[in-house]
């Protein structure tokens, strides 16, 4: 498995978490936990798919959808013993956003060329996963709290454009990237 | 016309008629019926469409927005007379989903040949009309109530899927997934 | 740069300024007004052009973004000067109705060659935005608010179906439609 490949599943992984636990939150049953946990993993990709008009990338590859249904079954059974679930899905989703604004971004730029989708891109799908997770638990949208949220996805896919028009090496650009997200997020 | 392309056809009906029912207790007027009616009655299957990078079904055949337009119809001028229209919109709902869910399935196995995808195609063609009505009209989302909602669409799904695995006649498939689906929704 | 050009740019335009609107009310930051200004401007022909399977057409063009962003840095900065920003929203909204009914409906004309799904089309352009916008900034929805918007979006696309079917010269059969929505619209 790549690098990049690796990174991708923490993302979705991460994501789908944050899903769970919102489930978990409004104490859902086992296949609410698994439908939220799929919407906010792969919402944000499945958007940026169709508007890009590339093939949906779990339809193509099944460990997607296998990598949320196993996270939503592990949150399921063992979210109770975390003590504040809040504060953990928070830090998650921040890990999350970094990671979707870089691949985002890096998709864009594959299948456009233009930095500007590219980093739209990197924005709608770090943010949107989030946006449809609160939409459907019917909890104030991400959106609407804490606004450093899409700013933070819009810097890390800036940042991941930049770097790859300076044809810095692949790594590098991820990272930045998502440091650079995950930084103003974090520290927000 | 093919029993399949009725039920599909009935499907549809069914689910614009919750959408015109959900318009009825929101006291919306005539284009706002139609508009639920549309969006509860083919916004699952297109959503489904999209992701599976097919053409949106309803673009190619005329038949499915004139249902859900005589369908909203309907129940303007019908809806008064009944007694209880949440009860009757629950029921509807059920039908719907069930045979939505094997619909939908149906079209993801002919397109992907892949049973997981299938499943989540039935579950999200079944779901996502609701889901969007009850966005639209402002009520809670059937997923936060009655979570045996997604539930009943992958059994549904799923059992249809299985029975094609097992090269069951065409029919028996249908059937099957369609009462399973029923059977635990309208149960709960 | 095209009559229809033009106003296309200037529903975007229009539309992206009650975005923005809409952030000001909700005292969003700046790249808040950014988001809620590019949702409701490009949010409505986004879903046209996926339901059609036609590229996106901002994805090709970069100048409907840049229009975005720039209404809602104006509108940042000068917002604050305007008396009564939510009558305001109101009548660029109408505006922006208008335009997106006639242009989604010239789409769906050009694409389909079918009445009914112009007429769709250029509801569902004109009226999405709108739709995305209050459900991202937590705002009843326009749908269950005033119900003859749907109505107005419906009359100005079928009003400019009606003169295209009838071989009426391109620049009447916008204005004709644009106008008829916007009578309906406003004089509510």
């Amino acid at each position: 498995m790549s690098a990049i490949t690796f990174i991708d599943y923490a993302g979705v992984a991460v994501f789908a978490a944050t899903g769970a636990l919102a489930a978990s939150r409004k104490q859902l049953d086992i296949v609410g936990f698994i439908f939220l946990a799929a919407v906010t993993g792969i919402g944000g990709g499945t958007f940026r798919d169709l508007i890009l008009g590339v093939p949906v990338f779990w339809v193509a590859n099944r460990d997607y959808v296998l990598i949320c249904t196993v996270v939503a079954l592990v949150v399921f059974f063992g979210a109770h013993r975390v003590e504040s679930r809040y504060k953990l899905l928070l830090w998650l989703d921040a890990i999350g956003l970094a990671v979707f604004a870089v691949i985002g971004a890096a998709k864009g730029m594959a299948i456009t060329g233009s930095p500007a989708v590219s980093i739209i891109m990197g924005m709608l799908t770090a943010c949107f996963g989030g946006i449809l997770r609160d939409l459907l638990a019917g909890e104030p949208s991400v959106l609407l709290r804490p606004e450093i949220y899409v700013t933070a996805a819009i810097i890390g896919a800036g940042i991941y454009t930049g770097c790859e028009l300076l044809h810095l090496p692949g790594p590098v650009s991820y990272l930045s990237g998502v440091f650079a997200a995950f930084a103003v997020r974090g520290g927000a």
